[in-house]
């Protein structure tokens, strides 16, 4: 008999923060592979019975291939098995779920979608950034940084001309490209916005800023996330997170001043 | 002792897609404020002994304000009791949390947010639309459609230039006033899109069509969500779904030939 695939959202990070069944579906797997951004709490509640296959394409050793993803996910549910697709946040949003689900129907595999909490929901319930509001945005654009060297800021011109909320996924370390960027496409360099580095996990960093200041960031361990837009203004980010993991970081001085400047709220600065 | 406001999302209907956070939250609750939106698979889950409040602010007969709201939420929670304030989706996209949030840190209330899976995600899965395609589209916005009146197509008009997956939330059931802003917006009227009512719940509906056809639609129970873009090429969705819930409402003859036509699947069609 033929197995089945679940491609599956782990979601941020915080294992509390998977969904019913995406828990469910990880304790009775026979094989999970998954994605270099998926925790290690959340690969602990995975029976030890299951095989474990890394298919980071991060992963530094060795690059896997979308293809040999496919096979690899094919050849398991043609095997008989339960096979989990475990991807952080949820499958549909940058997870390449596309692909696979192509490759799959293509193989006659059955399949099934488990969303998940995307990292821009997890960043923005740990930063208490509201992504839209009545008063500052009607909409948001989830986008990613990871072509940030590609100068596609035509792109970007038009969504910062719509007064949306914006979340880039993945925006690197270079806050300055990023930042040039984002004034490339008209965005004002006042415009406040915020990094969120490992949001709902133990390690979680979070930083507020301005466009203009973004370039004296300290840098942040990856996932992160950058949100751009005035709910910005709303979020609740104490001056004293902004270190780097495992340092104790001075924030620049003329950060602090731009955040305080910027904040709605009277927190005492360090 | 004061007591304490989680704001959680609720999913985007089955409550098997509550965070595991969410569901001990509902579980271990000594007040519950719902959304209209909230399914009633979800509020069994909540303890007999728990104060349920529905404050669904579509809810017929009497128009709750968002500032009741807020007062009842501080004054639970000043009486020393565990307050739910639960949002269908999540609590941060299209949720008001932003003015709760702000009338909770008014009140010196103590609050934590607990994100969950937004409905464009459900809805995704539900209709296996990756919103995200290496081939297809680098962006989703999300959107309402509430405004649909207000003519404000000056700003869907950006994300309609950008090829960003639009994800409209709440478009109601005037699908010719929707085809016509979208069309003013400057997209093209082949461009295909995908209703989905009820996402992840039993009386889920979907139908994929395209902008110019979009006004041909039978009307789909509430919630519903308009997905458009070239993505949803990508979707898994029978022909034969397209029944309004109750009755067993045909296609039009136009609807369905513009389906098949534009479909990447081969589906008999009825």
């Amino acid at each position: 008999m033929k197995g089945k695939v679940f491609l599956v959202g782990a979601g941020p990070g915080d294992p509390d923060l998977l969904t019913v069944r995406a828990l469910r579906l990880l304790q009775t797997a026979d094989a999970v592979l998954y994605d270099e951004l998926v925790s290690r709490e959340i690969l602990k509640l995975i029976p030890a019975t299951a095989q474990l296959h890394n298919v980071g394409k991060r992963c530094g050793k060795k690059k896997i291939q979308q293809e040999e993803i496919n096979f690899l996910m094919i050849a398991l549910a043609d095997a008989g098995l339960r096979v989990i697709r475990l991807k952080s946040g949820d499958p549909l949003i940058f997870g390449r779920a596309g692909e696979e689900i192509e490759a799959l129907r293509k193989a006659h595999v059955a399949y099934e979608i488990v969303p998940g909490v995307t990292s821009a929901l997890g960043a923005a319930a740990a930063a208490q950034i509201p992504l839209t509001h009545r008063r500052a945005s009607s909409a948001v654009v989830f986008m990613t940084g990871h072509r940030v060297s590609n100068n596609k800021a035509a792109d970007w011109s038009k969504f910062a001309g719509s007064g949306a909320t914006l979340v880039i996924y993945m925006p690197g370390d270079d806050y300055t490209a990023i930042a040039t960027k984002l004034q490339a496409a008209n965005l004002d360099k006042a415009t406040p916005c915020a990094i969120i580095s490992r949001a709902t996990t133990e390690g979680q960093r979070t930083l507020r800023t301005t466009i203009d200041n973004l370039q004296l960031s300290p840098k942040f361990a990856a996932p992160t996330l950058l949100v751009v837009g005035e709910v910005v203004r709303f979020a609740d980010i104490q001056p004293f997170s902004v270190v780097s993991p495992g340092t104790e970081l001075p924030v620049p001085a003329e950060l602090i001043s731009a955040m305080t400047t910027d904040s709605i709220q009277e927190e005492p600065v360090a």
